[in-house]
């Protein structure tokens, strides 16, 4: 009998499990719940969508028709799974019960939206669904004032496509940086500065206090100041969405969110559950750079970890190993990228950390449109291992944090990656010396003097 | 007393060794001989300088003069090391006999002209120093047909140079492939194809036979026919120019090159030369991917190795590890880079390889601006490791040909890569899952049916 696989969820994780079980067993039966209505597509876009650089019909890949026709997998929008029970081995949506063999788990994450006055004011939005998104677009015709609220990548992205639409924009960030916590500040401010240079605002170091309006928003307050505006957008993290994991009374880890082992399974009490995976931004994962609990909510590490549910719970095999998380943002003319620990994320392991620096170019010196690129790699002081890095260039940074993601994933000393690493060269995509070597060689002088 | 440092070469090598020696010792009197006139450039951009996107004054990045001003390095330019003694540890130039307590010798290569008539023809060029190119460039004004003899990567570069200065342009190459030796042919084949629609013909598969004419070129010979021309352009690769190796006796390698140590100290019959390092097109390398020997005359290893014979000849520490070699190459729209071993340099070692491919995008599909990016990754069929790649895209193929090359040098197999690797993404810079990440699931794939 074919085997029965159930999915919770139409993210990045839960649309990707569905396809790599259909690869892994052409014969099982596939059901995907999802409450959304518009499946595959990717909420990184959304502030590209809103400034109208895509089209929200170009950023869907497929259609739940598409699923049925040519993957045979169900798809059933705008259904909640209301209960589950992982001893019946059931799903209950929409009033009817569902048995399965294999359940993944990818419920995702919710916005964090502070727990303050008038955020249920008209003209406050979340950035999240391309539902939100299409609201923020349509909303915003009749605005000229716009609030982000966090200066994350996701507030800063969309705080310039606002601006780039001819809005006047504040960013309120509760934190003394801009892209707090994965950025450190030199690298941040360098971001923040050329945003301030495109003319938008930013109040640092207060948290949101109020949106303030009758009805619809007139402004924020924050720091004991009112900001005057007519739209409040929350870019203020996600917390994952452990409501039913929960339920299932599922171990929650240190970060709050599913503990899950390699194989993608949960545990209860300690002990783990058959048959259920659990991917993508509702996990806790390991940090491949100390040994410790990390979170990892990107839509990268969703599709990876989707794979390896869908493999696993397809009867295939398929493990997730520990994360470095690399993460690249565009923002404008700038691309910043970063990987491992930070030096807020390296103290939150309780590591001293120190810093090497190059600033150099995309292109041979005299090549014509070369960017500057700043290149920050971190080591820890005690066993001198690579455990992060950050960059900021105009162009040609996304195949280079990967390049530095493996080095932390794989345990190098900055020294021992001086001696082995080597760099492609052609004067019109990189230095002789790569930028990510002169930064490495900065990190061994600044270890050894330490 | 100040240690005496002499340095023998304007490469690369030579250039970057006098930098890192001063680096580490600042009080070191550093004295070096090149019989070549321009310094400090990269023959890697002859093509464009040629073409005319960059401008020969343009390529130079310091004079002599640099050197002495802001270094204290003496850079004698015209001058031959015309004896060496390791026995006295002298070196003897213009006549003149100097002392030295360390010795850098980085001579470099010499492009290989094929021993048949006609070479010493006026209109026939190398292409190797900025002397070369420029010659090229002035007796080109004249000429409609050149014959470029080598469809390595150099050849390809400067063909579409000619091609895109409006002249007619034929490429001889006897291999049965353009880029032989370090692409693989389904690679290979991609460029060839997108030349000869941009109008440059090749001949292939048969060796170059003879340069024809009478005092100046009027055609050259392959296969038996005569391809009419007024100009002959080889770019048929270098060879160590091992003549001052090979008179003080030094351990020349299989591959016609000097052997040396990790710190690049050149041998004896076996013993290890004190106080001489040896660095640039000059040596033979050891491969990080198989054991044995390889090549690596590449402009950024000529650097790196340049920098630790540098550090070394001036008191310092520092080893050259073995290589994969990661090359890079920029043809018109078209980027092609490779690392580690091709399908042929994995024959050369004995090894059976399994490739898996993928053809993705540069950037998210519905991003504007994405070209096609193809990833192929090899490992051997016994282990399973990673053993090279290659890529194909019109942007961001540095980056991940590095990535790829940091996951050759560390041994790592492909299963293991999958557990491990991860990518950062953004729309406008990768796709969720990256090509990289799809080629060695493909590999992974074919490894388990093999």
């Amino acid at each position: 009998m074919a085997r029965e696989i159930i999915i919770i969820g139409s993210g990045a994780a839960g649309m990707t499990a569905a396809s790599s079980a259909r690869k892994t067993d052409p014969e099982a039966k596939i059901t995907l719940f999802t409450e959304d209505t518009d499946i595959a597509y990717s909420p990184c876009v959304i502030p590209w969508a809103v400034e109208g650089k895509v089209t929200w019909e170009g950023i869907v890949m497929h259609t739940p028709e598409h699923y049925s026709e040519s993957k045979k997998i169900t798809v059933r929008t705008g259904t909640r799974a209301e209960a589950v029970s992982d001893a019946d081995k059931t799903v209950t949506a929409a009033g009817k019960t569902y048995r399965y063999d294999s359940l993944v788990i990818a419920t995702g994450s919710k916005v964090f939206i502070p727990p303050i006055r008038g955020t249920d004011l008209e003209g406050v939005f979340a950035v999240k669904t391309i539902r939100d998104g299409k609201a923020i677009q349509s909303y915003l015709r009749d605005v000229s004032r716009v609030a982000v609220c966090g200066a994350g990548v996701i507030g800063l992205e969309i705080a310039l496509a606002f601006s780039s639409m001819g809005k006047d924009v504040t960013v309120v960030e509760m934190m003394d940086q801009v892209i707090p916590r994965i950025a450190d500040r030199d690298m941040a401010d360098q971001i923040q500065k050329y945003l301030e240079e495109k003319g938008i605002k930013f109040v640092m170091n207060v948290p949101i206090q109020s949106v303030n309006g009758t009805g619809r928003v007139s402004g924020v307050t924050a720091g004991g100041k009112e900001y005057p505006c007519e739209t409040v957008i929350f870019a203020t993290g996600v917390r994952a969405d452990t409501d039913i994991p929960k339920e299932l009374g599922f171990d929650i880890g240190q970060l709050g969110a599913v503990v899950v082992s390699p194989s993608l399974q949960p545990y209860k009490k300690g002990r783990i559950v058959p048959c259920v995976y659990v991917a993508g931004d509702v996990i806790q994962c390991v940090s491949a750079v100390m040994p410790g609990p990390t979170m990892s909510q990107l839509g990268s590490s969703a599709v990876k970890q989707g794979n390896v549910a869908g493999i696993n719970a397809a009867g295939g095999k398929a493990l997730f190993g520990p994360v470095a998380s690399p993460w690249v943002s565009v923002i404008g003319e700038k691309q910043i990228a970063g990987t491992g620990l930070s030096l807020g994320l390296a103290s939150w392991y309780g590591v001293d950390a120190v810093c090497g620096k190059a600033v150099g170019l995309t292109r041979a010196r005299y090549y014509p449109g070369a960017s500057e690129m700043v290149v920050k790699v971190l080591a820890d002081s005690t066993s001198h291992r690579i455990i992060g890095a950050q960059m900021i260039a105009g162009e040609e940074v996304t195949g280079r944090i990967d390049w530095l993601t493996s080095a932390v994933i794989s345990g190098i000393t900055a020294d021992d990656f001086l001696v082995r690493a080597e760099n492609a060269y052609c004067p019109p995509t990189s230095m002789v010396k790569d930028v990510v070597i002169s930064a490495v060689e900065n990190l061994c002088a600044k270890l050894r003097v330490q």
